[in-house]
């Protein structure tokens, strides 16, 4: 298994996801700025692992006040919450990670740092576990969607890179192969980042998985002649009516599944559910730096002062989803209910 | 106006395609293998431009025969129009281009070589003199299809580096700019070879009309938001029924505008309408080098051993397309006849 992300003598080593697959670096980060560093650029991404960044990171966050003799104060511990909350506005297991932390120092604010601390490492370290045997769980669920030589087009990155354990829709994937079940994956790519490209292609590669990356534009084309069975994505929110927020072109690929009756599903654990959404429109969608469009690698692309526009995000609507899988079971669309 | 293809000194020259928009670089082709060789590259590329270049490049190589003292037999002449058709086999226009002058070679070949390479040469400029009128023809027909303040999506190059003249698709655009009506482009960046954030993007900023650049993967996200007026896209082959093949993703951009009910237009010349294909799937679909997606600029993106597939176009079905803006007058859909 990828170890994505790890606690390793008091910092969170992660493998550098900017740099992959060409080289596979870690780095060993010690403080709260740098870990929100890292996220913001991407170095660690993936909502799932984005969870276990936010837990692990709170803790980085009270060492830093112990080892400088700072008093933790709530409104410091607020103020570290917050910034990392906000270095990634629309994945909400980032929140998540960082609120069952948070809500721990709450608790055990009374004890000593080094019991506090104690704690919180454990508590960080369950989310990491609960993650890995979520993925499990989420896979075995999945992979009885999964024919035996089905086509399945995937979008971004949802593998081992993007959690704790072996992916939620990459895990469903291989899951089925574990299974001895002959499926071949179509990649996209996924502009701008290529996490497709770049990462889901590594993962499959790693995993002897018979695969070919496309452009994002030539899904249609695939659905059209008939050469997808399903499309598995995965989810950076789900609002409680199952409105997924996922990867930018997601729900272009909603779109071409419903257009050729190609299902569609979105994989994610239920910390993905934000129950305080009600629909797709409570979901910020984050907008990123223009220059992943007009740049590649540092060199320019597009026409000195062109101008970009790059959410990261969209939304699928519920109605568009066929079934959502998570953990604990398959929702099936059009209408969820996760209460159930 | 760009020149993107002329006849100079008894060779063609072309601006390279592959340097845009970072530098304008001009090319001066004297042989048919060098002119095929810059049409593989795309260093010369879109539908009527090829045309152009298809006519130039048969008077290339009457050229080259007569100069190597050679006999201008009708199989040397069959062999020179097949490899040129043969080095893009979607676009029509570079098939119909070169039948056009080989159809000249046919009537005059009794006459002084000096004298058929004259009436040749008169042909390949009335060709070229032909699209530049065509375009003008074509923006006007289509810009009575564009209101003002629309806000209008395209994807790959359309514009006068994929022409003779100021373009198809651009052109539209150009002719409703030029028009005064307040008009918003976005430009679909197109991958793999990203015409669209490359070239467009040159000719728009070039042109000073406002212009915004997106993954090909954001246009539905786009349409959701109701920020797209209509869709105007070129076409590389055009079958008897209106079925349409143009660079890969118009099939995917035409199914969004279905779902979305936005207007998706066609431009093209009457030269890019194939009589003799009955519908879409008697156009032959060019599959390209997978290191264009595999690679960027010679760099490997994705892991080595990974495969891509690399369609260079797709199809969109006549009843999908609101209408086929041509020179001669603007084609209604769903059912074309354009024998009208």
């Amino acid at each position: 298994m990828i170890e994505t992300i790890r606690w390793v003598n008091n910092s969170i080593r992660i493998i550098d996801q900017t740099e992959l697959p060409s080289k596979e670096v870690y780095l060993n980060i010690s403080r709260v700025d740098e870990l929100i560093g890292a996220i913001t650029k991407l170095q660690v991404r993936g909502a799932p692992a984005l969870g276990i960044a936010g837990a692990y990171g709170m803790v980085l966050g009270l060492q830093e006040l112990i080892t400088s003799n700072e008093f933790v104060s709530g409104k410091k511990v607020d103020e570290i919450a917050a910034s990392l909350i906000g270095s990634r506005p629309t994945a909400v297991n980032l929140k998540w990670g960082v609120l069952r932390i948070k809500g721990l120092i709450d608790l055990t604010k009374n004890k000593k740092t080094s019991e506090m601390m104690s704690s919180m490492i454990s508590e960080a370290h369950a989310i990491l576990v609960e993650d890995i045997e979520s993925c499990v769980a989420l896979g075995l669920h999945g992979a009885q969607l999964v024919s035996d030589k089905f086509s399945i087009l995937t979008h971004c990155n949802t593998g081992g890179l993007a959690t704790g354990g072996f992916g939620t829709g990459l895990g469903i994937i291989v899951t089925a192969h574990q299974q001895h079940k002959r499926i071949h994956v179509y990649v996209d790519e996924t502009r701008p980042l290529l996490q497709g490209a770049r990462l889901t292609s590594w993962e499959l590669t790693k995993e002897g998985i018979d695969h070919t990356i496309i452009a994002d534009n030539m899904a249609g084309y695939l659905m059209a002649q008939k050469k997808v069975d399903c499309v598995i994505v995965g989810a950076d929110r789900i609002a409680k009516n199952g409105d997924a927020a996922n990867k930018i072109g997601t729900y272009s690929l909603a779109v071409l599944c419903e257009k050729h009756k190609v299902p569609f599903y979105v994989a994610a654990p239920t910390s993905t559910i934000d129950s305080a959404a009600k629909n797709g429109n409570d979901i910020p969608i984050e907008e990123r730096n223009h220059d992943e469009i007009t740049h590649y690698h540092g060199n320019r692309i597009a026409p000195a002062g062109a101008r970009a526009y790059n959410p990261a995000f969209d939304v699928t609507p519920a109605s568009m989803i066929t079934a959502i899988i998570t953990e604990k079971k398959i929702y099936k669309g059009p209408h969820y209910n996760f209460a159930d």
